[in-house]
């Protein structure tokens, strides 16, 4: 009745804000994703008849009610499918900080979801998994499976067509690097979900953010599939500075950056006026990750280095789906 | 044939930004600004027979090559006007930083429209006047007029009818204050000409900002009139972050905000969560203005000073319009 599970976390480059459904979260556009192979989340569960209730500990600490209450409604969902009652206990562990933009529930739902289904002795096909873990957060969708990743939207009501599947597997692009600079560890005063409902029924630019959504993942997907890293990088940078465009217009506004979030785009920007390619992308959080070639990479960890407030900055590759760790009754 | 003018900067709270027509700046919405009591330039002009080319000084300073070709493109138009085809020389003074995003372009321009028109002995009305300043920098069509004022796009090709006219006096609302906090005093890497066209020319978002425009603007009119505080402050703070939007998306990204532009714009937020009625504008520049009433305007300012980057805070209530300093032969 136990299991434990590893997934990565995975960063958009044409982004995913916005519901149509929010209980069984269908997202309002289609979306296309790298695994990273630095950031990960590695959970345990263990379901087991004496417990009274869900516990949660996130990175050795007791979770918080908001965690473990969203927690609880994913297991409920696991344990609706598997048909018990049975309550289970959570530990995951993070090797990055957490609910700060460098999508953490992404790898922890993705986890989550294995090592519940595996500890209740379910084997679910990548396809159901990925449609269970979009259920505890819509981008742990993409993280069951490593690469490059597209999660469609679908188009039915009950969710059946929404989950991802890969465009291209790690070993595709292995010159592909994505720095991830850290600016701070403080976790975000508005989560993603509450953030998208403000902005959907906010934003006067939100429509013109869903308008060129699927350009911007046509965009994506064939600049992936080419190798073609300008054009992947250029259109990511603009797919985040209009999903950022539709937060600071949403009412109250959400500004996710941080001061420091402003230096590091004006630096990445006058990296490639230096003639380095490099281009960045933000999540709903203050850090900053920059798309880059291997060749590259060294340099501008270095130049990153120099910039006010960046705490910390790792180098990640494409990284593998979700995948089993340990597996066993006790 | 010397005249010397005065005109304050005006800071808009329904913001232009593109041009339906470069050459006779013909602005793709209309606008509704505040004229600052605190920001003014003076500006001396002096029509002399024995010059062989216009110059130029500003603030005691030789202006550079692109400073003098647009106001020796500008006194063309005035000479057109007059007949006549003599050079001048032009001294201005600003008692704040140029080129900063402080609207000095906007209070320039009205001064040398009035200076340079009274030198040639030209008595226009305060609309001809008002178009003409419009030929030197869109923004200064407004710092002709004192108090609250709005510029009419209007609909002509020839731009016959695009023109300011006043909406209410200077003493209309004595109880408003805008705040101006200044980070740096920096020229702006890309003028706000360059940069209108830019976005116009690639943003994403702008027709979306275009669309939104003529709301805000009755809206911004509307709470004027009323005297609707929190009415105007909404309404111009959502519409410089649909503005800023425009901008970010522009291709290359037009950051005008430096990394304490985000500290200022959250600390103003946070205030107002606190309780105090305060409301954020910035224009093409970093500099954060603060629209406040008077009650408030001691606290807001003493919050800011403990802010990172703000450098110098000058409280300005609405001010007068342009008006005629000296005039003489000499």
């Amino acid at each position: 009745m136990k299991a434990t599970a590893t997934a990565n976390a995975n960063i958009a480059l044409a982004k995913y804000w916005g519901q149509r459904d929010i209980a069984l979260t269908l997202p309002a556009n289609s979306s296309i994703s790298m695994t990273l192979d630095g950031l990960s989340t590695k959970t345990t569960v263990e379901f087991s008849g004496g417990l009274k209730q869900d516990s949660l500990k996130i990175d050795g600490h007791a979770a918080s009610r908001e965690e473990i209450a969203r927690t609880s409604g994913f297991l409920d969902i696991v344990r609706k499918m598997h048909g018990t009652q049975i309550f289970a206990r959570v530990e995951s562990e993070n090797n990055f900080p957490k609910s700060a933009g460098l999508a953490s529930s992404a790898s922890g739902f993705a986890a989550l979801a294995l090592a519940a289904t595996r500890a209740l002795g379910m084997e679910l096909d990548a396809i159901e998994l990925s449609k269970l873990a979009r259920r505890g957060s819509g981008s742990a969708s993409r993280s069951v499976f490593g690469g490059f990743v597209e999660w469609k939207k679908g188009s039915r009501e009950d969710g059946s067509d929404c989950y991802a599947t890969p465009i291209a597997p790690k070993e595709h692009w292995p010159e592909l690097k994505m720095i991830v600079a850290v600016l701070t560890k403080k976790e975000k005063a508005v989560s993603s979900e509450k953030g998208m409902q403000l902005t959907m029924s906010t934003s006067p630019l939100y429509n013109a953010w869903l308008g060129s959504a699927d350009s911007d993942l046509e965009a994506a997907r064939e600049a992936i599939l080419e190798k073609d890293f300008n054009g992947l990088g250029k259109t990511a940078e603009m797919n985040c500075l209009k999903m950022h465009s539709t937060m600071l217009t949403t009412e109250p506004h959400l500004i996710y950056w941080e001061p420091e979030t402003i230096g590091l785009m004006k630096g990445i920007m006058g990296l490639r006026e230096d003639g380095v390619e490099c281009y960045f992308t933000i999540d709903a959080g203050p850090q900053v990750k920059v798309l880059c070639l291997e060749k590259d990479a060294k340099r501008i960890v270095k130049y990153l280095s120099f910039l006010p407030g960046v705490k910390e900055t790792r180098v990640c590759g494409t990284g593998e789906g979700a995948r089993i760790a340990k597996q066993g009754l006790f």
